[in-house]
């Protein structure tokens, strides 16, 4: 079912504060009462999202006590006087509350609130979490973790008491690494241990401002009545005095400030920044998206004019349908992976890997290398960037290989295979690669370096699977072949007539190019779906068929440099770089995309989700032929490449603790999806040699959509889906058709409150979820995917 | 004063291990006289490194009541029981305490306990720390910063009282992303709050065992016999349990491997790691520097087999030479820089810049351009991921621009202009932009497209500073020109005779090369050092006047394609991109090295200590003519590059943290260096118009090595330090001059307990420290290479 998103809500004239407690026993109380009373915050709103105890009604009768105008809310509420989480396992409710819920809960409050709130007078609830910072909420989450979707502003309440500093500062870390803005630090004036002195230092250099309150009146503890008036006569003092109303004044107004922050922050980025992949006369402050936050599989970004979302928020959660770009594996503002990246970055910092070595690069170079699974042919991890540097170190790695083995000199005129379509990277190497297209034939010094063969393109179509050959060459691949499912599309033993027609065509272009005198020196291919090219799903037959016809291609005599390391090469004709940048690592929902088409690479590249989709990193793996190609006495005939920031830590520790949790949700929570896709049986029989496919994205929304009357042709593999709408203008890069349906989709369902952000190439609108988008999200997105292609 | 370095200690048979608690009070003692009492980690031996109060005294009296054995040291005591940075404020003591005068008592008292473990009888020296994690020690640094150059694996005892969850986890993560190992969690079964069962669940998946320790017995308070008998069969039947048993061995066994895996890991580096710039041919498991963690200036190393260090620890302190490939700027681990990029990983993760935007890379942005300078053209900012990739970038701008305002085509073969022995980056299309030479000349599809001027070179010798022609060529461009200060080099109002005979030659290749038809995209310096090339430093007069005989270069007519777009450019003859990769933000002293020798770049390139020396990312900084030059109604002219991770929001945020505080730097901590290096008159003559170079390496020291018969010449210029060996076997990238020194650095010192790394580029040995780097380590280090230098 579908569940209403919460996103993080910021107004023009209302900003909740959420007070947290650096520890139990602190004062917030008395904080919290101060801040209500003085006036400056506006009329006294109080939300106490979860309570427990009679220490909560006491703290409920104080506030209302002292501040009378209040209004009060508690949201859930427990008798005994422990943590949530234990109080809500031993309390009989029906209902149990979820992190959810209680969120929801939150939400709308504060969204009923800010309805209250004028430009005249602004108002700031306030938001009291239970005991510290990470004290569980009631189903266990840690509090700083259940209301990051809210990304409250913070006020931490700072422990006065002997052992305050380090328990406050330490709080503080969670929360800051968490991702929330701590606006502001409280703290009692203590005099023994003076941890306000220490703290005013300390945050100084850190933007929090710190108010030191006045300690409250010892107590008699017998005069009921005396305690009262000690206690009236105390806030009445606090709150006359300049320092309270400084801080709330400046607090306040920084607050407020925050939506026009925000909303600034198209206009800041129209002036500094030029976008990559923008031809930046279509842009304009209103066609950037902000993003103020992220967290999960949402971005929080200013609503567009016209939103249908309802709460007035300056911020809407909206969907990060491109996966940002691709990248994304387990969710934004993951908080395993920001410590992990911590802990390498308070570790090492960055280490220099020239001749060096560091746990994180060993670890993760095992890893990827063993988990390249049996037969693979990976042997060594050399790291670089991104996806582009990437690929450039894999061609320089297959194009020496080759060179070596044939006797070919640096100067000759080597070229590449590969497929029409393709693209690897925008460094001017790796353009190189690929014919010439609206992305490489306006840049100086680009020079198409290959042979592209066109290709059948695997599509669903009125809810039948089909491999389509290039257009006009039908009298060449024949027919258009149909297939029930998409495990059969890949079932090489139920094909092989075709492969055989496949095999005919590619060895006769390839007999003719070599007889023509050209040199390949590498076979570069992206596995399955081609992904820059328009989401082109390849026949993976096809792909197949190629690897073999150029291991088979003779290019004339071997040359033996050394006879030794040439004897045990393990590939012929030319070797071939993976390039699984996009498809690799789970994102087609398999760790290798060369072996759902049955390739053993010399090469792979990986990149994009190798960290999680947090870092650059990239790793090219090479077997032992292509590392011996580089060995020699010379120091001129190594690779001689690297970047400064090779193999950073942080980046191979982020990677390590990625790849570890993909092999964990490949055992557990992608099983619903497996199931579902195939409909029936269990999931024991996906245990064989054929790797089968599944995908997130509901089979039968998929074959549903391959039904309209609008739609060319749809598929759905792993975490991606992708649309080809018909387009009478003709398709390509260039052309508009479906960004109608995109814009539709950035206004959002008011039902399910969320935007839905998505990429398009050309006429191929494509949706990509991260690894860890739960059914019910995507069940969501499908929904307003229908709505947007009904026009609404 | 060269200071002692103090680093992180690992032995085959002694393992030392930090307790921390949670908070105070959580019961440290009772779980450390546990671990002293089981004798499964060896004789016990026990340190208080820091003592406060009459509670320290009845520590130490339960300790050694129930341990008689004990081994017990405290190292500095204060009477007052309050945080430590309070008693040592208040106690008479004549020297403080400061943060290294502790570290080096317990780190030499350490070294002396290692020295009694055997094979046979292996130890765990516990080191117990006062209050909590964070708790701030004599000096007012937090405990767990104070202690991090040792980096002692940490055991913690967790609270158990209300609110301890959160305390708990708290202290956890405030270790982790200090790069601490915490190795075990120990807590208390209390059963009304249960903590123990959380932090069971929650930390198996954090790989940290739990050890649960029973309750101890409540006190009479008034029986103090019954209460000692009831204490002591607490902890006999708790040793006696196989809970504590099997903690501490299994504890034990972890500990003592560490030295193992550390060794291990050059063996797993060589099998699984394909090394940056590298002939492999010449690795091997010795020659491969394993870092097993870094702080501030230092590497954390495996002591090479005839190390002088006397420690026997299997880590020594490794002074990072070359700032770990010129990257680092704020020292490893730096926690500020930890957190800043904790807190975006927290708020983003990634998110997408395909036409988003973010504040942390906006922010960045306007530094940048702001921080440019007057009269600087910088407008707007392009990200990428590294050197390369910027540079990759800033030559596409360029090669359009240039293309635009001429009517070039695509096609045509356009060149650029540069020095010789210059180098810009790894991937194909940057490695274009430079003269064949090593690096390159063995590349497939590598093409050097360019005239490369040769040049007059800096360096000191004979303690003065003299500016050299290019070998063969001093009839042209006349005699060594010889000057006191760098200043006067860099001075051109007092070279005027100079700059006319370079312009002469300049002007003079210019017209012929363009007479012969060839057309130029763009100039391409890096100003001041060409740092691959070999650390060459360039005469700033010769940059500045090869810069402005490009802009009066006539190419030809202009076409003018969009009368209001190029009617405004700002630059003639071509575009010029300033390399500033290396040279750039502080490296040589100042913001801009353009700056240094008056040139106004239309693109320049920042990466490296662009993070402070944390993570990659690269800016392209470029004027609103180059920005002009990609508008047009087709989305084919725009700048269609971009990478995944493009503007990621970690690196962004950790680049706003780092050139603030560079700034903060340049305000104060430089002033001694600066002082230092102009030998008499105050700072304040230093504000004036021409930017007066500096050095942190001290200039006594510099002219000293230029008098040596076996230095050919030397400079020192930021944090740079550069000395050229005298080589009789020629020059080049190839040679092995400077080697042998090299390899003497590495042996170390053993009275500053230190080894020096540093890189070698052919004859030349450079050094580069952080811009963080202390006159102290400094004088270290020039001692140990004066030593090395002496042979010795």
């Amino acid at each position: 079912m579908a569940t209403k998103q919460i996103g993080s809500l910021v107004w023009k004239h209302a900003a909740p504060i959420q007070i947290f407690g650096a520890n139990t026993g602190v004062g917030k109380t008395v904080a919290t009462t101060l801040l209500l009373k003085c006036g400056l915050l506006g009329r006294p709103h109080y939300i106490k999202p979860v309570s427990t105890g009679d220490a909560a009604d006491e703290d409920s009768l104080h506030i209302r006590k002292f501040v009378p105008s209040v209004n009060y809310k508690t949201l859930v509420s427990f008798d005994i006087p422990v943590s949530p989480h234990l109080a809500a396992r031993h309390s009989k409710i029906e209902t149990p509350y979820t992190d959810n819920s209680i969120l929801t809960a939150l939400h709308d409050e504060l969204v009923k609130l800010a309805a209250l709130a004028t430009p005249k007078s602004p108002i700031h609830p306030l938001v009291e979490c239970a005991g510290g910072v990470l004290s569980p909420g009631p189903s266990g989450t840690l509090q700083a973790d259940l209301y990051r979707p809210l990304r409250l502003p913070v006020l931490l309440v700072a422990d006065h008491r002997l052992g305050g500093i380090g328990a406050t500062i330490s709080a503080w870390e969670s929360l800051h690494l968490r991702g929330y803005d701590v606006v502001g630090l409280i703290v009692f004036q203590e005099q023994v241990f003076e941890n306000y002195k220490y703290f005013r230092t300390y945050f100084k250099t850190r933007d929090v401002p710190v108010y030191v309150i006045p300690r409250t009146p010892p107590p008699t503890n017998s005069d009921k009545a005396l305690d009262l008036f000690s206690m009236q006569r105390y806030y009445e003092q606090v709150v006359q005095h300049g320092g309270l109303l400084d801080f709330t004044r400046s607090l306040s107004k920084k607050l407020l400030a925050r939506s026009d922050r925000i909303e600034h922050l198209a206009d800041r980025t129209e002036s500094n920044i030029w976008h990559p992949f923008l031809q930046h006369t279509e842009r304009s402050r209103d066609s950037i998206l902000v993003i103020d936050s992220a967290y999960g599989d949402y971005f929080q970004s200013p609503a567009p004019a016209n939103t249908r979302i309802k709460t007035m928020s300056t911020l809407v959660p909206t969907f990060d349908g491109s996966a940002s770009w691709w990248t994304q594996g387990l969710g934004h503002g993951n908080p395993d992976l920001a410590l992990a990246a911590a802990h390498a970055a308070g570790r090492y910092g960055h280490v220099m890997f020239a001749n060096a070595s560091h746990e994180p690069a060993v670890e993760l170079a095992e890893r990827l290398i063993k988990g390249s699974g049996p037969g693979t042919k990976a042997n060594k991890v050399f790291y670089t960037d991104n996806g582009s540097t990437g690929m450039e170190v894999a061609v320089k790695m297959a194009l020496k290989a080759a060179a070596r083995r044939y006797g070919w000199q640096p100067s000759d005129d080597i070229m590449v295979l590969g497929l029409k379509g393709s693209y690897h990277g925008d460094t001017i190497g790796v353009m190189d690669c690929s014919e010439g297209n609206v992305y490489n034939a306006k840049v100086e010094w680009y020079k198409g370096r290959g042979f592209w063969f066109d290709f059948p393109k695997v599509k669903m179509s009125q809810g039948k699977w089909k491999v389509i050959p290039p257009a006009g060459l039908d009298d060449v691949f024949g027919d258009v072949q149909e297939f029930d499912t998409l495990d059969d599309v890949f079932d090489r033993a139920k094909r092989t007539e075709a492969a055989e027609v496949y095999r005919g065509i590619i060895d006769q272009i390839l007999k003719h190019l070599v007889s023509q005198g050209n040199k390949f020196g590498a076979l570069i291919m992206e596995p399955v779906i081609l992904g820059a090219g328009g989401m082109l799903f390849a026949d993976p037959l096809f792909q197949h068929e190629l690897w073999q016809a150029t291991q088979r291609l003779d290019q004339g005599p071997v040359v033996q440099i050394d006879a030794e390391r040439d004897g045990k090469l393990d590939w012929s004709g030319m070797p071939v770089v993976a390039d699984e940048v996009f498809t690799g690592l789970y994102r087609l929902g398999h760790r290798s995309s060369s072996h759902l088409i049955g390739m053993s690479p010399d090469i792979v590249v990986y990149a994009k989700l190798l960290t999680g989709g947090l870092l650059p990193l990239a790793a090219t793996v090479a077997s032992k032929s292509i590392f011996n190609a580089f060995l020699s006495k010379d120091k001129a005939d190594a690779l001689l490449h690297g970047h400064s920031y090779t193999a950073h830590a942080m980046g191979c520790s982020v990677a390590n603790k990625s790849l570890r949790t993909f092999g964990h949700l490949e055992r557990s929570r992608w099983r619903v999806f497996q199931k579902r896709y195939r409909g029936h049986g269990t999931l024991d029989e996906i245990e064989e040699t054929v790797p089968h496919l599944w995908s997130m994205w509901s089979p039968r929304f998929v074959s549903e959509l391959s039904y309209r009357h609008d739609v060319e042709g749809v598929f759905a593999v792993g975490s991606v889906l992708a649309i080809e709408m018909k387009d009478a203008e003709g398709a390509g890069y260039t052309s508009t058709a479906s960004i109608g349906l995109r814009d539709k989709l950035l206004l959002g369902h008011s039902n399910i409150n969320q935007n839905v952000h998505c990429r398009v190439l050309g006429n191929v609108l494509y949706f990509m979820a991260s690894l860890t988008t739960e059914v019910g999200t995507l069940m969501a997105v499908q929904c307003q995917i229908t709505t947007a292609l009904n026009g609404k």
